[in-house]
Formats: structure tokens, C-alpha cells, sequence
């Protein structure tokens, strides 16, 4: 008999008519002689409802009180949830975070999880009951509502996984697993049915929107295999896990893009010990997030120095780059926003050599110019302009075969 | 400096405008140097809700689930006065009934108040903030969710009174206070100033629905001033304690009526011992609540018992006492549900004769024919037709001068 732990997102649990299904679904695999915990979030819409009634009250409500006001938005979905299993004679119990012994520390809407009290739950498991928990919710010491921030369902789930031994986190979504790359760009793309935890990672922070980076790394963490599948189709779903030695890996697993970057770049900068620190301190000061650096020596004892960053933050970043060229004595500040940056990602890749160079050539046969390049064990990124980011994806998921099994 | 509870009902908070109103008196009593204790109810409309989603997946939705729900609706509200106040640069902090530690049996949706923990909620007053407690909801000591049931709210609010022996217990309603009867029937009403405990309980029992029976039995034990305001006007209310010896008292305090009762009688019943429980014992068993009752004895050995009951059980009542009758070789059944019940209410008729046979003359000047008595030490109930009501109340509340002060 496994413990599975399934979580279902606000769009699975949207209205009663999908908590029923979500029901019918539980039902049957409880039947199927497993153990069930599941992680629910808010129906959808009514953690917008709530920030809402906030809005109308405060510019700037207090984090502690809004906790405590959308926390209320699982607890409705664990009752309703509950209520329907019980309807269909199968044994359930909510619990809120605080019931769970979710403990978390004490920063209010992004609290981060200390430790799970399996205890209890492990009792009404052992009882023959379904255990419903409420999602993005926990408690800090003192007893205090917290919540988890984005995603945070997905953690909560990950994290009950861990503190039960669970057999399997399953992660029920609105797409039916991780792709090779966005169906949207390559209609010929296609779900992995398995793909490690580091793959997952640099997918899922390269913009492939499945799961929060935050779950996927926790579940790296404490070894629980994790699955993404869809709540409103049948099917095995994608499976993240350790890499399996046994297997064959294939070179690339998938290719992500990111559609959000701006490029900065600072020209003629005296070539000492320090100036990149000297160059970034300031924009990470300005709590702007800086994703790619690269760096080239020019002839002249300067360096040119390149950086990208969200493109909401392109316009601040310039401002304070102008600034940092100035105290430098930078010849020259340049900036990009109409560019994107595809990445090809591969546990692969680690032991193969000549992805970089066929990776390159895809592109250049296209005509497509590559402004920076930047790697690392499983991953080769690429920025190009813009208006080349379909074209680029479709030429590097053929070149890969990755429509081929 | 006094320690002050103040509990706003689910219409006083039922709009994000209305909060910020209650949020605005709650600043002014803060101000004027009180320490504040709030109890809030669910936004009105968000009861019903939560009631509609349950009913839409179960017919009978499990107990323990539906106060999980349920609970969420006091949770939104504390949390949205409690920015409300924060916003106003007046510090507060909400408490859900499980963080207070208002631990209750184990009833769910009428659970009953075990014990508070005074302590949290006391570092906060210290710390000069106002305390925030979601109305209606506590916790068993397993730590399940649980609620008060119906007038709920005002049970919080007198218990976390006694619990911190607070100064007074406010109640904000709709009505700005108790009157000698209710003002629709009787223009002249007056609001009463002060009454006793014991006067409320027999007011509010007899169909004056200001305040719940349970949350004034509460206040009485634990001898906690209670007061009824209204939260849309100004002015004092009124005061509910303990009976003011250095007061005079007047002989009545006012008249309760009753619109829902209907009477069942059954005739020639023999007249031996422990034939009273024997026609109220499956009366009782069908779950039908017993209000008045009177026996009289015949003249031939056999006796006449009559019972009054809310009228939505004079049907069944009457298929019972059927059933009884024959039982018993009892000689008829008879019924009528177009009675009401009137009744004079006063700590002051038990050291004064005359009352009854002045309210029984005032009836007859009207030509008011009584059709049962019941009396208590500050009550003097009777039965009169239905059509009679308003002409009773009115001629009692002029007789017995209660316009005046």
C-alpha cells in the first residue's frame, strides 16, 4: 500500500461542480488501496475577492492581517473537499496549516517551512480516513497564521510528501506534464514522461511555468519523487525524480525560453580586481535581479561587461548604470530590451560533448545572431533578438529530434 | 482605565463601509483610554454563502467539516477590521477562536465554552494594541475547529468579558436597546435604561430577540455588565446586571409577547400518579419543545392537561397526543394554534401583591378572555387568542404606566 500525496490547484477546485470531480478522482484511487493526503489551494477567484475587500480597506494592509484573511481561502476548499468524500462514504478530515503543525518562521506572505508534526495526520492515515490540507498555510512559533507565498501549495504538498515518507507527490495542474518546449512555439513538442530534479529546475526558472522552483528544489531536497499531471485529462503526467542510472539519457531534455529579458551592457571599463562587484553592488542595491553576467577582455586593458535583467527593471537598471559609468570612467552605456534568451537543458549533455557547437550552427544556418552565450553543467543559454525566438526554438527542437521519443 | 468588550454583529460589519464605521467608534473609545477587546461576527450574506456551497455537495454535510467552513466567515472580518484600525495608525492584532484558546466541548456547530486562555490576548492589551476575536468559534482539545451556534458571536464576546474580567460587555445591534415591548405593537415603548439579568433572560426567552438566552445566562453567572447598544446610533442602550439594591425598582420592567405558540389540550385523562410524563414523555420523544404547562383537576377523578408549543409542531404535536389519548382511555384531544402568549416581566412584582389580579382585570375591562396562566417569581404569563395581541399588550403597557419613566 503507497502514500500518495496529490495536490489540486484553485483551477481544479474552482467550483463545487470540480470539487466533485477532484472528489471522484480521490475516491477512486483510495480504492485502489492507497494512502491519501491532498494539498488544496483556493478556489480560484476567491483569493483575488479577498485581496480585494483588503484593497478597499488599506493601500497597504498589514502583512500579519492578510495572512490571516487569505488563509481563510484554503480552509473553505479542505470543508467543502472533505464534506464531498464524506458524501461518497470515504472517510476524510481537514486540517488547516496550524492543525497540521505546519510551522513556518515568522515573515508574513513568503514564510518559509521549519518542520511538519506528522503525527497527527499519521493517526487519521492509520484510521482509514483521507487527510485534506490546506495549502500555502502554516503558523509561526507563536501561533500566528503565515503563508507560503506563490506556489506555495505546491510546497506544502512537497513538504507533506517529505514528512510522511511519501511514495509519490503528484501535482494536478491545468497541462498534462512538462514539455519539451512550449506547444504553443513547436506544435510538435512532447511531454516527457521523466525528467530529473536539476532538469526541472532549470525549466521551470527558465519559464516553463509548471511547477514553483521553490517545490521542485525541496523536492530535490529530501528525494520525493514528484509528478505533474492535468486534473481534467486521464494520463501518467511527467515524473520528476533523481536520475536514473540505468536509463540512457537522452542529450536534451527540453529547450526553455524567456521572453522577459533586457541586456545592459557597460563598455571600456578599467580592467581591475573588484570592478564587478563595483559594476553589480549598485543594481543589486536597487533591488533589481540580474540573471546573466558575461564579461570579455578587450585589447585595450578595458573589459566590456554584460548583464541581463527583467525587462521591467530595464529602465532603472540604465539609470543606475549610467551613474556606476560615470564614477568608473566607462567610455559607454548600452542597453537592450527586445531580446530573449532560449536555453537548452540536459543532464545529457554532461557527458556528451558537441551540444554547444551544433546548438551554435542550428542558429547561424537560420541567420540568427547570437548576443551572449553563457553555460553550465546541464544547461547552454543563448540571448538573440527577439523576433528570432520562434524561429530559434522550432530550428533547436528538430536539430535535437526532441519530437522523437 | 477600563477594560472594554465590544461585540458588532454580522449586519454592523456586513459591508467593507460598514467595518470602516466600526473601525472609526473603535478609535474613539480607544482614545478616550480604554483597553478594547472586539468581537466580530461574519460579514451578513457570508453565512448564507458558505450554508449555499456546503448544500450544493451534501445534503448533510459532516459536522466537523461544516465549522471548518463556517469559521472562515468570522476570520475574514477580524482580519479586515484589524487593517481597518492598523490603517487608522491604531495598533490591533486578530485572533482566531483556536489562537485565543477559547477550547470548547467537542459539539460541533453547538459546542459550548470549556475555558479561555486569557494570557495571549492579555500581552497584546498590555502592549496597548486592540484585541481582534472571530465571534462564534472555538477549538475542542484536540484542537478540531468548532462553533457556538446560533447568537454565538455574543457568547464569545461575554465569555472573553468574564474570562478578563473586563468592565463591561457591549453588544452593538440593530436596536439601540431593550424596550418595555416591542415599539411596532406599542408606539409609546420606551427603552429601558437598566434591567437585571434575570428580567433579560425572561424578555428575551419570551420572544424580545435582542440578545441570546445562552450569552445572558453566561453573563449572569459570571456577573459581566452587559449592554446593548445600537451600532448605527448614538446613545447609552441599555444596561443589563445584577438588580440594584440601592434602586428602586419598578414593579414591571416590561411586556414580552409570543406569536409562535399554538396549545394542545387533552381532556378526562385519569388522574394517578406519573400521568403527566406519560403524555409529555413521547411528546418529548418526538423532539417537540414543551413551553407552558397547566393541569386542572375535574370534578370526576379524571384530570385536564394543557401544553403550549412552537407552532410549527402543532401538527405533529396533535398526531402524538392522539395516539397518547387512547393510550390512556383519556375522553378528547383538542387544539388551537391562533393563541399567543403575553407576559408582564419584573423583579419588582415579587415583593409587590396586586400584579396579577391588575393584569387580569386590565384583560377583562378589554373583554379579553384568558385561556391559561402560568406564573414565575418575576413573570406572569397568560394565553390569550391570537387577535388580541396587540389590544392586550398595549392596554397592560398603558395600565401599568410603562411609557413613563
Amino acid at each position: 500500500m503507497a502514500l500518495i500525496v496529490q495536490k489540486f490547484g484553485g483551477t481544479s477546485v474552482g467550483t463545487v461542480e470540480r470539487i466533485q470531480v477532484v472528489a471522484d478522482r480521490v475516491v477512486r484511487e483510495r480504492k485502489a488501496g492507497n494512502d491519501m493526503i491532498i494539498v488544496v489551494s483556493a478556489m480560484s477567484g476567491e483569493t483575488n475577492r479577498l485581496v480585494g475587500l483588503a484593497g478597499e480597506i488599506s493601500q497597504r494592509p498589514a502583512a500579519r492581517e492578510m495572512d490571516v484573511l487569505l488563509s481563510t481561502g484554503e480552509q473553505v476548499t479542505i470543508a467543502l473537499l472533505s464534506m464531498a468524500l464524506e458524501e461518497r462514504d470515504c472517510p476524510a478530515r481537514s486540517f488547516t496549516g496550524g492543525q497540521v503543525r505546519i510551522t513556518t518562521d515568522n515573515v508574513h506572505s513568503k514564510a518559509r517551512i521549519k518542520n511538519i508534526d506528522a503525527s497527527r495526520v499519521r493517526d487519521d492515515l492509520d484510521a482509514g480516513r483521507v487527510v485534506i490540507v490546506a495549502g500555502f498555510q502554516g503558523v509561526d512559533e507563536q501561533g500566528n497564521i503565515t503563508t507560503l507565498g506563490r506556489g506555495g501549495s505546491d510546497t506544502t504538498a512537497v513538504a507533506m510528501a517529505a514528512a510522511l515518507n511519501a511514495d509519490e507527490c503528484q501535482i494536478y495542474t491545468d497541462v498534462d506534464g512538462v514539455y519539451t518546449t512550449d506547444p504553443r512555439v513547436v506544435p510538435e513538442a512532447r511531454r516527457l514522461p521523466q525528467i530529473t530534479y536539476e532538469e526541472m529546475l532549470e525549466m521551470a526558472s527558465l519559464g516553463s511555468k509548471v511547477l514553483q522552483i521553490r517545490s521542485v528544489e525541496f523536492a530535490s531536497k529530501y528525494n520525493v519523487p514528484l509528478r505533474v499531471l492535468s486534473s481534467f485529462e486521464e494520463g501518467s503526467g511527467t515524473l520528476i525524480s533523481v536520475e536514473d542510472k540505468k536509463m540512457e539519457q537522452p542529450l536534451i531534455s527540453g529547450i526553455a525560453f524567456n521572453r522577459d529579458e533586457a541586456k545592459l551592457t557597460i563598455l571600456g571599463v578599467p580592467d581591475e580586481p573588484g570592478v564587478a562587484s563595483r559594476i553589480l553592488g549598485p543594481v543589486a542595491d536597487a533591488n533589481i535581479e540580474i540573471d546573466m553576467i558575461v564579461q570579455n577582455v578587450a585589447a585595450d586593458s578595458t573589459t566590456d561587461f554584460t548583464f541581463t535583467v527583467h525587462r521591467n527593471d530595464f529602465e532603472r537598471g540604465m539609470e543606475v548604470l549610467e551613474q556606476v559609468a560615470k564614477e568608473l570612467g566607462a567610455r559607454e552605456v548600452s542597453g537592450d530590451d527586445k531580446i530573449v534568451k532560449v536555453s537548452l537543458v540536459g543532464v545529457g549533455m554532461r557527458s556528451h560533448a558537441g551540444i554547444a557547437s551544433k546548438m551554435f550552427s542550428t542558429l547561424a544556418e537560420e541567420s540568427i545572431n547570437i548576443r551572449m552565450i553563457s553555460t553550465s553543467e546541464i544547461k547552454i543559454s543563448v540571448v538573440v533578438d527577439e523576433k528570432y525566438l520562434e524561429l530559434g526554438v522550432r530550428a533547436l527542437h528538430q536539430a535535437f529530434d526532441l519530437e522523437q521519443e
